[in-house]
């Protein structure tokens, strides 16, 4: 159900033939009543052309359907890549009685490789006229690439609906990498709103995750918002949408993490102490992304002294955040392993599943906390792999 | 003979039983005349107590000899460490008849265990009684760690020698981490010189290199400058020393580099057009430590859409470094794969051994090279391998 669980929705999910195996690769996710909603895009330079022209959507209009295709991510594709991604919302907006820029087109896969049009464009067709209440299972399987399940979550305040389903990045096949998610709700919010709900709800998930601290072409999330639960507004029920919105992303991210192929152990990195909250951030992003550590992580070592290293060379700001390694204490599992700057001479044994690193600078009050995994012998043989 | 090249230095290496294995361990460099000299060090913020205790020295006096021990770092030891460090800077004063803050001491191997303090003072002794002219090569060999091969480079220049020793990091056992170097030369400096021909010379070769992307709390480059070739200084002896200096770093970085355990391909990145010289760094830097761009050179895929995108999402000055899209071209092995934004539809096959990857921004002057490796199923194993 995910995207379709918030009232006023439906979707689908169809075989177009993007991808060669006869598995659903192109998806559609519909408001049926007018919807105002928001992007959140990659901020890497190189942007692929469905980026560009949400972009461009998302200032001229308010969207009310979002087309998301696996199997090619049309980025690094050039002036084609734009036209093609162009034509894929106007089709889908011909097919759903809309105007062209109120779609959004997704995409995810290989990079660098036209896009199928004709595929695509069928694929439209077909998914519009399948539209339907139950279509949001259909539609998760569609945009997954590596995955091993589809991704969705639903949250329910009093009287409204969040739904959201995503797709992972990370442990991903060549030229593949992509993290996309599309959230629904029936809350009604004005025009503009939408941002203000949703940015602070990626911060806190999508971008606290790292498999391998990739920054893809294409990564996304949409939240669209129909307002069709009927429900009046109150600060209050602002506060629980907000929640709502938070525990779906939250939910879906974690998903993500735990799916990476390959994965034994997601270690949740809390910093605490920081100097000051984008400091403790930018300690656990480092933390959480350094291969020494994540390769101890995959041999269940308990090696703090690595985890040291790591935070102590986290970049901020032309240098380094602020680390005193005398006030510096670190607890693995509920072990102090380092504290006030000496060892303890204790260490957990790490079991299979989870970590908790907990790292306390002692200089203020700033925290943060990331999700991270282990570094495998399959990450490494996935991505190194020969093209097929 | 390396660091022996040179005129009136003498060098040895030991056993003194940090190692378990019957290996040399401990090794002593020592200036026959009086030196100048100068250190650079690990910028990380948690920094091991020989990094703590070389600076004090440096600030104090001119450097006379360097002890170097392998086995253990001193590294996340508290104020015990900074004892050790001490001891064993003032027992070698004691043998070699300088003073304690002569003498620079360098570690290298586990983090976060006490020195066997007892062991490395017997070491001092020896190696101190053990110093010749021919001992460059048993040095050389005692600060290797999991290097395969001793590193060693000469530059001769007209009239005087430089030579100069180092110790690999990365592709590294668990718990150990440390780019080692020691230069020394008989070309004539004065106090506070040194430094001025090293800084360049470190900028280009061991900070431009990268395994893993870490940054241990141990890494050290000394350079020793004892004047005993009794050359004439002008101004072209010190451009043609200082290109001396340049070469000796340029190869012992090499070999770090090629001597990563399970390395099949050492890359060198070459970023030109960038819109400044450090913009054209951070995107040499990001590609070269984009673990799918590594994991591609480890499958030999020329996948220039992950080197994009990784070029893409280099960070620079609280954002990214510039970059268009529609201006970027790659060249992998001399083949354009892509062009002005487009892909080109050609791709090389990937060889062992080298890859040579070009990126061109078109946006300004900045150039930059970094030298770099694949990630292998070596690196993840030697790294997760459990603490035996």
């Amino acid at each position: 159900m995910s995207v379709t669980a918030p009232k006023g929705f439906v979707a689908s999910g169809v075989h177009c033939g993007i991808r060669k195996k006869a598995r659903r690769d192109l998806a559609i996710v519909r408001s049926l009543e007018r919807a105002t909603g928001a992007g959140m895009f990659t901020i890497n330079r190189v942007q692929a052309a469905p980026v560009v022209v949400c972009k461009e959507h998302l200032a001229a209009a308010q969207p009310q359907a979002v087309v998301v295709n696996s199997g090619n991510a049309n980025a690094a594709t050039g002036a084609n890549g734009i036209a093609h991604a162009r034509a894929t919302a106007a089709t889908a907006a011909q097919m759903l009685g809309v105007s062209a820029d109120e779609i959004l087109v997704l995409s995810t896969g290989v990079i660098g490789e036209p896009l199928p049009i004709g595929n695509v464009l069928n694929g439209v067709t077909a998914a519009a006229l399948q539209l339907s209440r139950s279509g949001g299972g259909a539609a998760a399987e569609a945009i997954m690439t590596t995955d091993t399940y589809a991704k969705e979550a639903v949250a329910h305040g009093s009287g409204f609906t969040v739904g959201g389903m995503a797709k992972g990045s990370g442990m991903i096949h060549p030229r593949m990498a992509t993290m996309l998610a599309v959230v629904t709700t029936d809350y009604p919010l004005e025009p503009g709103e939408a941002f203000d709900f949703l940015a602070p709800a990626v911060d806190a998930s999508f971008n606290a995750i790292s498999v391998d601290g990739e920054c893809s072409t294409n990564d996304t999330v949409v939240l669209l918002a129909n307002g069709a639960s009927g429900i009046e507004r109150t600060p209050e029920s602002d506060l629980q949408f907000a929640a709502c919105v938070r525990k779906v992303c939250g939910e879906l991210a974690k998903q993500i993490v735990a799916d990476g192929e390959g994965v034994t152990v997601v270690a949740e990195i809390s910093v605490r102490g920081a100097a000051t909250e984008p400091q403790a951030r930018a300690i656990a992003e480092r933390v959480a992304t350094s291969p020494l550590v994540k390769t101890a992580l995959h041999g269940h070592d308990a090696n703090w002294g690595r985890i040291a290293a790591a935070a102590g060379s986290a970049k901020f700001d032309g240098g380094f955040a602020d680390l005193d390694p005398d006030l510096l204490s670190i607890v693995i599992d509920r072990v102090p392993v380092f504290v006030d700057g000496a060892p303890t001479g204790d260490e957990p044994e790490l079991a299979n599943g989870s970590c908790a690193i907990d790292i306390d600078l002692a200089l203020g009050d700033g925290a943060a906390t990331y999700l991270t995994t282990d570094l495998s012998y399959d990450y490494v043989k996935i991505n190194a792999e020969y093209r097929t």
